[in-house]
């Protein structure tokens, strides 16, 4: 079953629709402790369906998405009377939505649910793909199930109380799907700000809209992960190193900045590998620098760093290092392997553009 | 996705073709300590696969179907280096097969399973439909997903050393399955002894490939057990409600001896309320009374029995109490709501039935 996008800054009445639609079921929401106190309330006093509904409240974090709260959701929704025909309507970021979706899909062997991500990562990341699950036993979502939603509501109007951080963080993952797309598309995105001095968020909503298509396009192509969407891996070989290299060092980065700096560092493999344009390498890389300033790398670093890279969880072999890049903008070649030397030479083409 | 389904005495031969077939993936088996006593030895011997294979065990017995032994499962797959790519073998009755296709489904958003059911029970039930689970806040089957295993071999050779009792337990549910076909398959049924001396094996696979047949085509028109899989409930209400009442008294009958006898108490209603032939009522009657023998209901007991099963999850409404009967052999009618009073009567006419 495919989910539904509804793109909209009426998010109240998107969400009452939906409900009626579907037969004004029992509904229960899923919030965390930041969405029950700034988010839930206006939903609350603007929706029927949500005004009426039972709350269930999880604790914030990554660190939180776990067995203990899975078995907690679900005993929730069994303590309150959760039948077949209920709706689960999960309002958070990533957590929420991933948490809640699995809780859902298992609930007397699966109940419809509906997200309202309330982060713009959680927006792109939950819109399409179906994944859903929870860390465990020290690795991230090892437990889970691709389980689409009934319906997902996408919308901007929840953006303005997130920190810029947070913020950029998602439009990282944004401006990697328009490389994965085409010209035009990261235009659009480079020549908008995400966090000067308001944003304008019916615009972000428009290409966010964009963004999202991007992704469907290429998950409709591989729904179960084995080959094409490997593609939307462009940017986290590097970024997820840079991301484990920071953490070692006890100076975490938000997980869409490691991902910008990956970014850069795969536009620079891909034009050292497969001849991408250095004048877009440029373009991208002043963006970056500008909007999350860069990531102080330093040369004593790259052999942890690239040690971090092999050991990627979507690394092929632990022999080869590999990565997507692009031969132009909207052309991904999967599953490039590039020795440590190069990675090297990478890399200090990187603190070039980076102005390290 | 559906499940291939090969009927088979040749178990060990038929894992190693499919594990083959498969790409030689890495196999980890779940037994539960009966089957890895009694079965698991066997296929180690003669099936190259199960051989190599990494061994997980559970508790048997419904009562450790749980969370705990759901997170040991997936804690052994961890430990135990599967990956997307591992395939998981559950050896074992309905406990096992019903615990470890869930574990699967959900490990690292899902990985392939094989069943091998070794109850006569957990093959016809096992064999169709998809259900996958654990027992949850002291309700069963509260959590789980409907996951197809890639394979289900079923045998009869592993049912010569279970009590007679399984035995029948299982075959009451093939009888089910053929009250619901047509009457050649419920005659040659009837006119098969499961317990005497000594079953043929060959003759029961036969009549199982049936049952399963019939199992398959109601579900494959409803996968989600929204309306006509519903006909799968034939005896089920009474025969839960007589479940129950013995669980309450301290003598526990087993769940297919219940069904016997509810298939019994659904076909005096069906003939009260829409003419089934009393010939065959008769017939059937006397097969369960032969075979089963009578559970003894006296008429004290009738109020609690038919508040049993008012309150059947699978009842619509708690003001009405609803069954599904049969016009005639092969011709279920769903949702029959039923009057107390008409319940009590023939209630009185299985008691005359069983000689109570």
């Amino acid at each position: 079953m495919e989910q539904k996008l509804i793109f909209t800054n009426h998010v109240s009445e998107a969400v009452d629709e939906l409900v009626e639609a579907m037969g004004t079921p029992a509904v229960f929401v899923l919030c965390d402790v930041n969405t029950r106190s700034f988010v839930l309330p206006a939903l609350q006093a603007q929706s029927q369906a949500i005004a009426g509904a039972k709350i269930i409240s999880t604790k914030s974090g990554d660190a939180n998405k776990n067995i203990e709260a899975l078995a907690s959701l679900w005993k929730s929704l069994s303590d309150l009377g959760a039948t077949r025909r209920s709706v689960l309507i999960n309002v958070g970021g990533g957590v929420v939505t991933d948490l809640g979706g699995f809780g859902a899909a298992t609930f007397k062997r699966g109940i419809r649910f509906i997200n309202i991500p309330t982060t713009l990562l959680g927006a792109v990341d939950a819109a399409v793909g179906g994944k859903t699950g929870v860390n465990f036993n020290g690795l991230k979502n090892e437990i889970g199930a691709f389980a689409n939603a009934d319906a997902v509501i996408i919308s901007t109007c929840f953006f303005n109380t997130l920190p810029q951080q947070q913020l950029l963080s998602g439009y990282a993952e944004m401006i990697k799907h328009a490389m994965l797309q085409d010209k035009p598309t990261l235009d659009r995105l480079l020549g908008y700000s995400v966090v000067y001095p308001v944003f304008d968020s019916e615009a972000l909503l428009g290409l966010l809209r964009e963004s999202v298509s991007v992704k469907e396009s290429i998950v409709a192509g591989d729904p179960t992960e084995k080959g094409l969407r490997r593609a939307l891996n462009l940017g986290h070989t590097a970024g997820h190193a840079i991301e484990s290299l920071a953490y070692k060092y006890q100076s975490p980065v938000p997980h869409g900045y490691a991902v910008a700096w990956g970014l850069v560092i795969s536009m620079v493999l891909s034009h050292m590998e497969l001849g991408f344009p250095s004048e877009i390498l440029h373009r991208i890389a002043d963006y970056v620098l500008k909007n999350f300033g860069p990531y102080s790398l330093n040369c004593k670093e790259y052999p942890e760093l690239i040690d971090f890279m092999r050991h990627d969880k979507k690394n092929p072999s632990p022999d080869a290092i590999s990565f997507t890049l692009l031969k132009d903008i909207g052309q991904p070649v999967c599953g490039c392997v590039v020795s440590e030397d190069k990675i090297e030479a990478a890399l200090d083409i990187y603190r070039d553009l980076m102005h390290i």
